[in-house]
């Protein structure tokens, strides 16, 4: 057996050997794709085992995450801080080795995957953002942003619409940087892939303006690097190499379904050793000469690293106010002044001004001083609001503009955004509207799940944007991003609190931010008058309070609703009732908050609370518990002008107040 | 102008002043698609205005649901019971010309439209619902389910992922009675559509086993007449035509995106109306030889619907017992005896068994007698448990066969089995692990509009699902289901109530039904100690009391977690606590029951009450209020044995008994 194959049967039996100890996992991919992937690390990778962070580094994708251990031996073998003992402990509590790759947990796991599709997606985000800073970075003479992402994907990747929209988008903005290896092996779950798919993939991917390679054997290292250097050669389309591969190669039940989601069994495995020339013993083995070979990535990368560091320094030298921007964008900080003319974007007397239209101006004077501020809409530039004036558009006659145009893919949309935020050097932003938050769950899941710092723009937020009519007016998706965990939820009441929303997200380094805006106007709140907004950074603060006495009743309203509460709050104060309105622009911030301060908002004595907000009420009883009344919707919307659905709706103040009557007079 | 240009221009300016009237809407599409509508409606729609629900009427679906207009005047001008009245009153209160086309609230509107993507998935699931039909009805000399499945699709439709999972599958299944007319207009939102879509959309869907005729001439009624021949005429493929259109056709905006979502203006108007010599008064002119001509869609109507009449009462002489079958199944009506064997599946004793594999025995037991339960997976049936033994697989060889596989596309899964639905005939299910329902979230929010039966099966229902890890633990996945309104959400404790849920499902014809399933096996609760799980019909019901007393705390559970509040309640009596545990399979049942039944369940005046599910805490503050407790997960998961999540996150009996201490010592 020749080093290369010992290198592959070493990935595989690993892979074998965790799974059977885990007893549970997914052997078939590793020990089909094994030849794939060693290939493409041996030959092409350029990455730093010592320094996985390398900015200029590859980027690889596993996106069938459920061949993680495929990975895992990638990342021992080739040196990364990850030991044979963390391979024993595939799957077990603590250990750096979880059924699904996870980013953050392991070094040199660049990105979580396991929901099928999103890891293709993504890495269209990673090649963007390469482009990006290229375009935006290079000099002549001064490549010091240059480098591929590879990804394997598998045929349920190839299945999932957000594959489609993703490698559609791709090779629109014709990303030559990014290589994918597709692990064809004719074989899903329920069978033979082609009874549920028999399209013909390389016909699509040229349709969509891809270079599509083979099908090769992808049990041959030779015919692999080949391809890949043939990928690497075209530089005006992404690439996509079809590797003819065998699931569960070795195992006696290699090519059936049986071999791809559970342990092969014992007598398989010596089967599999036997058939493959591997010593049945011990579990885990690495021969020396594998370790030997492939620990050269360590030199390799670092020499790598080396040698890039040297070109930043003269690109440091030529172009010092270039680099240090650079710089400053891939450890991802703000410059300093950020927020510089934010506070005064809305003086008080402001016209009344829709929170979309708030948030436009607020990312515009953004933009102006956070370079990587990059990002857009899935068609709806206009209804949204995010465009960057004077920046251009991203595309592939002008990779460095700031404005992408993502069609009508709002799946794909988060997770290039996912994508982009973990390559680095750029902020990324999406848009649509809140409704269509359903099409793109899974990556923003994903996002709050890595802790990445993504900002998704949703407006038009309730029945208050008339017309359209049910299809188009979220109840539901207000209440279902607050469930995310990780996730930050915030809906300003205006274009004040507007300003702080967009602080509080680009401060949140940890996971993504929702910012949910209207589409219909709204009056500016008079900071003269009321408390200041910064008050949004504790999720939630006292707007008004009748008296200087403990409130009878508390009003809460999230967004225009907080007009409504203040509204009834007036109308009650001019009753004698004693009354606190409460601006509620984010649960996830002012649950965060010391439990002095919720208790100096929420005072737990005054049971009597009306919540409002025009979206589903499930979930309200979380601050007004069994005691208090919630002012909502408790069915689909209607189409109609937005004054008459909050009348027929029940959203008004008139509303608020009787039942804030109806609990004092208990 | 001839008749055909008469018609076509009234079509396009009832849109255009209805828009124009609303204040709001969507002009572009009905200027520039009027033609293809048209056309196909003139010329080859088989449908009764007078009897809209007709079963073997063929099936149009406006997929771009923002062009509603060009329907509605279609529904008007061809004599459906929609009048001129309603198309003034466009977009506004209590009309019947919402927004975007509503099913069941239009006479004609054979789908909910709106959200891109949609109807171009749905229609390829009316199409499946068509063939299966047919394939298992029809006999030599007895065509009685023969008809087409029709849409407009748009740019935005094209480039949504579920498009592209929805194509792949209608062409792997060979769906040559599916007819696709594109109205390739070449502009979006955002601007020109090649700048996001530059892909060759027609050898995509070559490459997906369509056929594709065109570019045609969308201008042209010849080009396209001719155009729907061919693809009535090849019966192995499903057909794209693709149309060349001008948005906004006839505006002096024509061809750009300011035609598409605004009205035109007044001048604008004026104009347009000029350049298609049309008479600028009166508003919603119909010329009488308009209505006289496309009026004859009645008579063509009642003619084929009687002919089919015919043929059924012939197939009913010659096939009395099919004929009895296929009237049932057309009605949705269950048969007699539907529900036979159902209760005693799992007899007092029965071994421990996850709920998954008691729903897969419920529903073998169900499809014995139901004919119509056809459905599948999204490439985890063997996971799921939702093969239906001996009923076949549905795919090209064999239409009739029960089982159908989606791939790994949960989106275009969820929207086929709305079409299948709204189709009738059959009673359609899905299944895929409960972590993907994030993936098809629209399509279940659109059938909830629509009040429409389809079952989705949800397995591997929390972290009791173990080290696939948090990529594949649902946390939020169940309250933001019970988020959407009309969204009828059940989850098991047991076989014995999952027996219950799946009767309540089938009985639930307003709505679609989320049924939630555990991977792990649970005891089988003993029912001739406990209450009989039909309880579950309440969505709540007492399952324990440690004493005939008031109790002094109840413990709430659902599914797996109702066997550790069960355990918890037994050890808390053994303390001498009086204690009452309740079984809530589902929220939605439950607050649906009178007062007097929920507060015999959950007395007020109890309000040490902790409830217990394995999902996100959020929203069980609506059981619990302030002074209860909610055990549940707070974050993400992990990846480990199942027992071993339970103990790290507190999901255990040890850990509901302390918080149940903690609010008896307050």
């Amino acid at each position: 057996m020749n080093l290369d194959q010992q290198c592959i049967n070493t990935i595989r039996f690993l892979a074998v050997d965790a799974v059977q100890r885990a007893k549970s996992g997914h052997p078939g991919t590793p020990m089909g794709a094994a030849v794939m992937a060693y290939t493409l690390w041996d030959r092409a990778l350029r990455h730093n085992p010592r320094h996985p962070a390398w900015p200029d580094r590859d980027r690889f994708i596993l996106s069938p995450g459920h061949a993680s251990m495929l990975l895992y031996a990638l990342l021992h073998l080739t040196g990364y801080d990850l030991s044979l003992e963390e391979l024993r402990n595939f799957r077990q509590w603590g250990s750096k080795t979880p059924g699904h790759p996870e980013y953050g947990l392991t070094p040199g796991v660049e990105m979580t995957t396991g929901p099928l599709g999103q890891g293709f997606a993504s890495g269209v985000g990673m090649a963007i953002a390469e482009r990006l800073l290229a375009d935006h970075y290079n000099r002549p003479g001064h490549e010091v942003i240059n480098h591929y992402t590879y990804a394997i994907v598998s045929d349920g990747d190839m299945q999932e619409g957000v594959t489609s929209e993703a490698a559609s988008l791709a090779g629109t903005l014709r990303l030559g940087k990014l290589i994918y290896l597709y692990d064809d092996n004719d074989i899903q779950i329920e069978g033979p892939t082609d009874t549920v798919f028999s399209e013909n993939v390389a016909r699509r991917f040229r349709a969509y303006g891809w270079q599509v390679l083979g099908p090769i054997d992808g049990q041959g290292p030779e015919a692999i690097d080949t391809a890949v250097r043939s990928a690497q050669a075209e530089t005006g389309r992404p690439s996509l190499i079809i590797c003819k591969t065998v699931i569960g190669y070795g195992s006696p039940a290699q090519a059936t379904a049986k071999v791809h989601g559970e342990p092969l069994g014992e007598e398989n495995v010596r089967a599999a050793k036997n058939t493959l020339n591997w010593p049945q013993e011990p579990a885990f083995y690495v021969p020396d000469e594998v370790y030997a070979h492939m620990r050269k990535a360590i030199e390799r990368g670092q020499a790598a690293e080396e040698d890039w560091q040297q070109r930043m320094e003269a690109y440091g030298r030529a172009h010092p106010d270039l680099a240090a921007k650079l710089d400053l964008q891939l450890r991802g900080d703000l410059p300093n002044g950020w927020d510089h003319g934010l506070c005064n974007l809305f003086s008080d007397g402001s016209q009344p001004i829709a929170t979309r239209a708030a948030s436009g101006q607020a990312l515009n004077t953004l933009a102006q001083r956070i370079h990587a501020l990059t990002g857009g809409s899935a068609d709806l530039a206009p209804s949204t609001k995010t465009i960057i004036f004077g920046y251009g558009d991203f595309g592939w006659q002008e990779y460095c503009g700031h404005n992408m145009h993502f069609g009508v893919r709002e799946h794909a949309m988060g997770a290039i955004a996912s994508g982009m935020a973990l390559h680095g050097g750029v902020i990324p932003y999406t848009a649509t509207f809140l409704i269509f938050s359903d099409y793109m769950r899974p990556p923003m899941r994903l996002a709050a799940l890595m802790g990445i710092r993504v900002i998704y723009i949703f407006t038009h937020d309730s029945i208050g944007l008339g017309e359209d009519g049910p299809t188009h007016q979220p109840i539901e998706q207000l209440m279902n991003l607050r469930a995310i965990p990780n996730m930050t939820v915030i809906r300003p009441a205006d274009a004040t609190e507007t300003v702080e929303a967009w602080r509080a997200a680009l401060l949140n380094t940890d996971g993504p931010t929702a910012l949910v805006f209207t589409r219909q106007k709204l009056p500016v709140l008079d900071r003269t008058a009321l408390p200041p907004a910064e008050g949004v950074q504790q999720g939630a603060y006292v707007l008004w309070d009748s008296t200087a006495d403990s409130p009878e009743v508390i009003l809460i309203g999230t967004g225009s609703e907080v007009h409504i509460a203040l509204e009834a709050g007036k109308d009650l104060a001019t009753e004698g009732v004693k009354v606190r309105v409460v601006s509620m622009p984010s649960w996830e911030l002012f649950d965060q908050q010391p439990m002095d301060y919720r208790e100096s908002v929420l005072p737990s004595a005054v049971r009597e609370r009306v919540a409002v907000e025009a979206g589903m009420t499930l979930g309200w009883e979380h601050y007004v518990g069994l005691d208090g009344a919630v002012v909502g919707m408790r069915s689909f919307g209607a189409s109609a002008p937005a004054e008459i659905l909050s009348e027929r709706f029940g959203i008004t103040a008139h509303n608020v107040v009787a039942q804030a009557e109806a609990l004092l007079r208990r």
